[in-house]
C-alpha cells in the first residue's frame, strides 16, 4: 500500500491518542507512515519532514501535539500539503492549551483542527480519508459503509438503555 | 469558472467574516458559490444542500457560524464532501462558544476547524484551495506565489517598525 | 401510561447521565420513551423523530448530548414541541463545550438548558413534569410532595454534620 | 388579554435585554406583565411574587439577571410555575458569571436557561409561547407562521451577500 | 461558649469542606453552630435563619455552597450580619461556577468570598475569628499564636525537601 | 471623624474603581484614609503600612489591585486587621486574573474578596461598614436606611420599564 | 552601542506592543535590534535568525506574537540564547491563546513568559536588562534608579486620588 | 560547588513539582540551594531572602507557588536578581490561578514565567542554566549535550509507536 498520509506527533506520549488516527487509516485501507517529530526537540528534522512530504508522495499530514502545540502549525508553514492538527489532552489544562495553540493560526497558514483527544485523532484519520476519497471511489465506498455501520449501531443501541 | 467550493453561513451577519474566505478564493481563481443556509432556521434546506453538494460538483464546503454553531457539524453529518468550519466571533463570548461547538465533534464526523473570525475565514479559503491544488498544479502555483509574496512582505515590514 | 415525554440522547454513553431524567419521570409517574438519536450519526432519523413528535403525542422532548452537542438545538429547529437540553459532561472539557453548544442558541429557536451532568438530567425530568403539571393537578401534587420531602430531608440532614 | 407570563428582572438596567422577551410576547399576542424584582434588594417581594404567581394565573415566569444572578433560581425554589432564566451580559465577565449562576442549579429545582443576552431574552419569550401553545392552537399557528417567515427571510438573505 | 458564628451550608455533601471552617473555630475557641440551610430546598427556613441571626447573637455567618451557589448572597440580602461565602468545589466545573455565583454580587449586598474548597473554608473560619478578635484580645492572641506556629512550621519544612 | 478604614490601591489607575468604596464610606459617615500602596513598586512601604495599621486604629483594610494582584494578600499576611480585597478590572483578562490572584489564598491568610470592578468596590465599603456596625448602632441604622432606600428605588423602577 | 538584545515579532501589527520593550531598552541604554520575523510566513528566516543569534553577539532574545504564537518557542528550540516571550493581545481571545501558546512549553525548551500586552513587553525589556546587568554594574545602577523613581512616583500618586 | 541558584517554594507540598528544577540543576552541575519560603506565612523571611540574595551570590531565583501565587512576584519586587516563576498545579483550578497570579505582573517588575507543573519546573532549571551559561562555556556545553541527547531520544522513539 502506498503511503499517502503522514501521521506525526510531538512525543511518544502522544501515541496513545494518535493511534486512533492510525486505526481508522488501517480500517479504511489507507497507506500511512507514523513518526515522532518534535517541533521543540528536533526542529530541523521537522522542517526536513515538511519540506520533503510532497515529493515523497504524502498527500495529507496529520500532526498531533499537546500543551504549547507548535508542530501542526510549523509543519503547515513549511509545506502546501494540507495539515490536520490534533490537540492532545494536556495534564494541567486538559488540552485547552493544545487546542488554542493549534487552531488560532494567523491568516495565511491554515491547520485543519480536530477535537481534543481521541475523538479528534479518529476524526483526523477520517478527514484525511475523505480528502483522499475525492479521487478514489473505492475508498469513498469504504467510508460510506463505515458511516452506515455506525448509524445502524447507533440506532440499535437504544436497546442497551436499561 | 466551475463552482468547486460551497461557502455557506448561518446568517447574513456572518458575511462580514465569511467574505474573507471568498476573497481568497477570488484571488486564487477558485470557483465558488455563497449562500445563507441556517441550521436552525432552514434545517431542511441545509440537509438538501448537504445531500446535493457532491452531485453538484462541490468538492469542499466552507461553513461559518457563531454561538451554538451547528451548521458545519450538521452538514458534515450529511455528506462525505470535506467540511471546513469557521467559528464566527460571537457577541458575549467572543467566539469561544462558536469554536467549541464546531471543533468538539464526536469521533465519526470530522469538521476541519479554523481560527475564530477573519483569520479563520481566510484560512478556510486557503485550506480549500490547498485541498483542490493536490490535483491542480496551476492552482498550487498560485498558492505558492501568494505565500512567497506574504513572506517577502513580512520581511520588508521590518522597515515599518518606527 | 401514555408517553408524554421523549427522552433522547446522542449516544448510549450518555445513558448513565440521562437515566436520572428517566428516574424522575418514573418517580412522578409520567409516561416517557427513551431512545438513542444521534445528530451526527443518524441525522435523518433525528429529523424524522422531531417531525413526528407532536403527532405522536410527545408534549416535551428531553435531549442530552456532550461535546459539540447539536442534538437539542437541531431537534428544536424541527418541531414546536418544547425541547429541554442536558449538557453531558465531556471528557476533556468537563461539559463546558456541551453547555455552550446547547445554551448559546440564536434568537428564534430556544432550547431550555439545564446544568451539566446528573443534576441537569434530574432537573430536565422535573422541568418536563412541571410543564405537564400545568394541566394535571395530580401530577402537580406529586411534584409538591417531592419538594416537601426533599425540604424535610434537607433540614434533617443537619443531624449528619458530624 | 390575560396575563399569562411574568417577565421579571433584577434591575432596570436589565430592561434593554429583557425587552426582547416582551417584544416576542407582544408579537405573538401573549399577555404578560413586567416588573423589577430584585433577589438581593427586595428579597421578600421576590418571595411574595413567586408565592402568588400561580394563583394570579401566571403560567410561566421569565427571569433575567446578571452577575451573581440569583433571581431565576430563587423564584424557582418558591413556586412550581416553570421558570425560564435569561443570563444578562455582565460588565466584567460578559455574562459567563450570569450563565453559570443560573444554569448550574442543583438537582431538585430546575431553571430553563437561555443564551446570554438578547438572543436569550428573545428565546425566553418564544419558549414561554411554545409552552402555552401546547393548549392554544391559535398561538401555535402564530409561532409557526413566525418560524416560516424567518426561514424565508433567511433564504432570501443570500441575496444580501455582496 | 456563646454561639457567635453561624456555619451554614446548602447540603450535607458540603460538610466535608465546611468542616474545615468548624475545625478552625474549635481550635480558636470560638463558639459556633452548624446547620444545613438550603437556598433552593428550604428557602423559607433560609430567610428565617437570616432574619433571626442578629437577635440570636450571631455576629458572623459563614455560608458554603456549590454550583449555582445562591445561599451566601441570599442570606446576605436578608441580614446586616456580615456573611462570608465559601465556594464548594463542584463536580463538573471544579468550583468556578460556585466562585462566580458567590463573588459577583451586585453593588449593595456584599459577600466576603474565600477561595474554592478546603482552603476557603479554613480561611472563612479564620476571617470570622479575625472579625471577632477586634473586640476580644484573648482571641486575637490565639490567632497570633496560630500564625506564629504556622510560620515556624513553614520555615522548618525546608528540612523535608528531600 | 476617626479614621477606621484604610483604603489602599496598587496604582492611581485603580482610583476610578476604588473611589466607589470611598463614596460609600462618605455616605455612611465612616472615617477613612486613602493611599496608593504598591506591592510591587513599594513593597517596604506596603509592609510598614500593614504593620502599623492596627496601632494606628485602622479596623478594616480595603485593598484594590488588578492583574497579578498581590496587594490584598500580602497586606493580609502582615496584619490581623481584616482585609477586604477588590479585584480591579484588568485590560486583557477583564479582571479574571485579578480575581483569582486575590481570592485563591492558601489556608491561613484570608482575604475577603468582592466582585470585580465597581460593584466590588462599593461592596467593600459596605462590608467594612457592616463590620464596624457590629459595635456602632448609629452606623447600623444608616446602613439599614440605605438598604431600605435601595429596596424602594428598586420597586419603583418598574415604572421605568418602557 | 553593541547590539545585545534581539527584539523580534511575528508581524508589524505587534509593533505597537513590542515598542514598549524597545522603549525600556532605550531608556536603560541597552543596545538592541528589532525585526519582524514570522514563524509562519518566514520559517526559514526565523531558523536562520535563531541559529546566528549567539555568534552575532545577541545575549537575549525578546519574541512577541499573538494567537497561535509559535515564534518564541520555535526560536527557543533553535538556540541556547535565553528567549523571553511576550503574548500579544489577540482580537477574539484577548491574548489568552497567545499566553497559553507561549507559556505551556514542554520540558526541555524554556521560554520566559511575560504578561499579556504592554506590561509584558515592558517587563520583557526589563528582564533582558536584569539578565545583562549581572555582569554590568552600570546597567544595574540604571535599573535600580528606575525602580527608585517608580517607587517615588507611586508614593506621590496618593496625592492624585481626588 | 558554589550556590548560584536559589530554588524556593511556598510550601513543602510544592516540592514534588519543584524537585524537577533541582534535578536539572543537579544534572547540569549547577550549584543551588532549596528552601521553603512562604509569601503568606513568613513574609518577613521572604523579604530577607530576597534582599540578601544578591550579596549571597545568588544569580537566579526560581520560585514556585500555587493558587494565589504571590511568592515569585513579591521576591521580584525586592531584588534585581532575575526571578523565574513556576506555577504549581492547584487543586481546584489546575494551576490556571497560579499561572495568572505569576505571569500577569504589572510593568516594572518582571517574573519569567514557565509552564504549569512539572514541565515548568524542569524548564525553570534549564532557563536558569541557560542564563548562567552565557558566561560559562562548560555549562553551555552540558546544556547542548542534553539537548542533543533529547533530540536523539525523540527521533529514536518512533520505534516505540506500536
Amino acid at each position: 500500500m502506498d503511503v499517502k498520509v503522514g501521521v506525526i506527533m510531538g512525543s511518544k506520549s502522544d501515541w496513545e491518542t494518535m493511534k486512533k488516527a492510525c486505526d481508522i487509516l488501517d480500517e479504511l485501507e489507507v497507506g500511512y507512515e507514523k513518526r515522532v517529530v518534535s517541533a521543540h526537540r528536533t526542529p530541523d528534522e521537522m522542517f526536513t519532514y515538511a519540506e520533503q512530504a510532497q515529493e515523497r508522495g504524502i498527500g495529507v499530514i496529520i500532526a498531533g501535539a499537546g500543551g504549547a502545540a507548535h508542530l501542526p502549525g510549523m509543519v503547515a508553514a513549511k509545506t502546501l500539503v494540507p495539515v490536520i492538527g490534533v490537540p492532545v489532552k494536556s495534564r494541567a489544562l486538559s488540552g485547552m492549551d493544545s487546542l488554542l495553540s493549534i487552531v488560532q493560526m494567523p491568516g495565511g497558514v491554515p491547520v485543519a483542527t480536530m477535537a481534543i483527544g481521541d475523538s479528534g485523532a479518529t476524526n483526523a484519520g477520517l478527514f484525511a480519508a475523505q480528502m483522499l476519497a475525492v479521487h478514489d471511489e473505492a475508498l469513498r465506498g469504504r467510508i460510506e459503509e463505515r458511516r452506515s455501520r455506525l448509524a445502524e449501531q447507533s440506532m440499535e443501541s437504544t436497546g442497551d438503555l436499561v
